[in-house]
């Protein structure tokens, strides 16, 4: 066997998210139909981080073991080939060989995500499910203020799903920067990994901050409360992008 | 009656393009249909360009008069309701009471587009039919010493279609910059009008020379050909963006 690193990018748009579902379409059941169609192998495709429906990603790494003899580049082309023809919005950006020990999730020591924000009173055309519109406007001094107060290692109970599984809330979180551009603001988020909807919903209490409804020292509190609800918000799917990850050594 | 004059975003995927058509959905029709539904009223809305089918705009003046006294907030609110409850693709930015001679296509003195290419193999997800995605590599500095062979004034019979109805085939073009930021190649094109396809025509043969198949010289003579014959190529409408107007005095 050997094993293949891939670089995907997709719309989450009418996707299920990233993990197989019964009830509809996902990345990882589209990527490996199209490894059953082009090569007629059975195999999982295992990716960095397992993002929710309607969560995009610019550069998702991830991975696969084939019998069958190909170059990285064959493998590419097929895979764009039938995802294509499958009307999937999945999409191989790169393909190279990687050890049998590299494992897109157990080996990723670093994950990053932009959430992008739109702020303006019209609806969205191009971008609708793309970027979370809010009317303006948004404070991006507090809620940069608030940001640092997340920053660190912390209990992020407030800040994690009722269906996260991970066995502890206890996470260091690098990076949470604000940049305000014009009518665009976007949050990069950084961190080893993140409990489930952990950025989600920070973004929805940096919000809150944003918009006046709450201080950044509510936010430090609610984070301090350790309890999901102490939660003020929980942002949308739409805006959220998975946008790269890093393996030591690669 | 009130002239108002608004400011429009729309997703050309789908459109048939600004004019009313028999056969499919228009920007135009959107918009008067949301005129009536709101107030009633049939109307004629005109923009500043009458871009084709799959042509997108960010922003595109057009202009429209009402007998119902209302505030231009309350307009662009109405037509936003009314447009999304259509399902269209069409937002109105911004809207302001206009002059009663002001007219958003014959009062308009400049007119900018930009035409956006994504170099890569892969297929496109989020972007599909709104970039034109081709193989790298394209040479952004022999297509900037092309494009300077087509500023000024010309007959640009070459780069207009056949359908065109303008009375001459002579235009000034004011700006053709080519932009390279590393996988995007942004073409920034600006005149007082355009022929009909002109912009299209013109990038579709900044490509040729791009990709080395048409030396910037062959495209001088292309021009100087003044026969549509001696066009290389076309660009598809994907990649093409209404960006821009200006009014003197506004």
């Amino acid at each position: 066997m050997t094993r293949f690193r891939l670089t995907l990018e997709y719309d989450g748009r009418g996707l299920m998210g990233w993990q197989r579902q019964a009830h509809g379409p996902s990345v990882q059941q589209h990527l490996e139909d199209a490894v059953l169609a082009a090569f007629g192998e059975t195999t999982t495709v295992h990716a960095a981080g397992r993002t929710d429906a309607g969560v995009h990603a610019t550069a998702m790494p991830a991975h696969l073991d084939l019998a069958k003899d190909l170059t990285p580049f064959r493998l590419s082309e097929a895979l764009n080939y039938h995802l294509r023809a499958a009307g999937a919005a999945v999409a191989v950006l790169d393909a190279r060989l990687a050890p049998p020990d590299w494992h897109a999730r157990f080996s990723c020591t670093g994950r990053a995500y932009e959430y992008r924000i739109l702020l303006r009173r019209a609806p969205l055309t191009h971008e609708a499910g793309l970027v979370w519109r809010l009317p303006p406007p948004l404070d991006p001094t507090a809620m940069a203020k608030a940001a640092a107060h997340l920053i660190g290692h912390h209990d992020f109970t407030t800040f994690r799903s009722v269906a996260c599984q991970a066995a502890s809330p206890l996470k260091t979180l690098d990076r949470l920067d604000v940049v305000a551009d014009d009518d665009r603001l976007t949050i990069h988020a950084a961190a080893r990994s993140f409990l489930h909807h952990q950025v989600r919903s920070m973004v929805g209490c940096l919000v809150l901050v944003g918009r006046g409804q709450w201080s950044p020292a509510q936010l430090a509190a609610a984070l301090a409360a350790r309890n999901r609800a102490a939660l003020g918000l929980n942002a949308p799917p739409d805006g959220l992008w998975f946008v790269g990850a890093n393996y030591d050594g690669a």
